[in-house]
């Protein structure tokens, strides 16, 4: 069974850049990987907040938050 | 031919779980992942301050660099 990763972002420069840089790079044979617009699903932002991501883009691998750089901070998007 | 991918670490608890994390998740298929101790090889401070990494841990993956939470800066290195 492949490990669930969820990016998180907001369609930022610095989160189009991760997403490209660090979430297209996960090993796909092994993760199953989730990209979340937080702007446009804000219904998420609460299971995100729940996560720990304080910012985005950040990428959430079995429970650990990974915060990639800084495009926005949530609470910009609420 | 693989895309080349250093993760700079200096072995905090920090850089330990982006290693794991999402160094390790890297698609090795795709990538070659270098692993770069900047406290036990100082040497190539030189070469990650460059790349442009400003802390730890830090991915660099074709120019781009991806800074990972926050372990320590560089210059607390030095």
């Amino acid at each position: 069974m492949k490990t669930k990763a969820i990016f998180y972002h907001a369609g930022c420069p610095v989160c189009v850049s991760a997403e490209q840089g660090i979430s297209a790079a996960l090993d796909t044979q092994r993760f199953d990987v989730e990209v979340v617009h937080l702007g446009e699903t804000s219904n998420r932002l609460g299971e995100a907040e729940n996560a720990g991501v304080k910012s985005v883009p950040a990428l959430v691998i079995e429970g650990q938050v990974y915060h990639i750089n800084h495009g926005a901070d949530l609470s910009a998007l609420k």
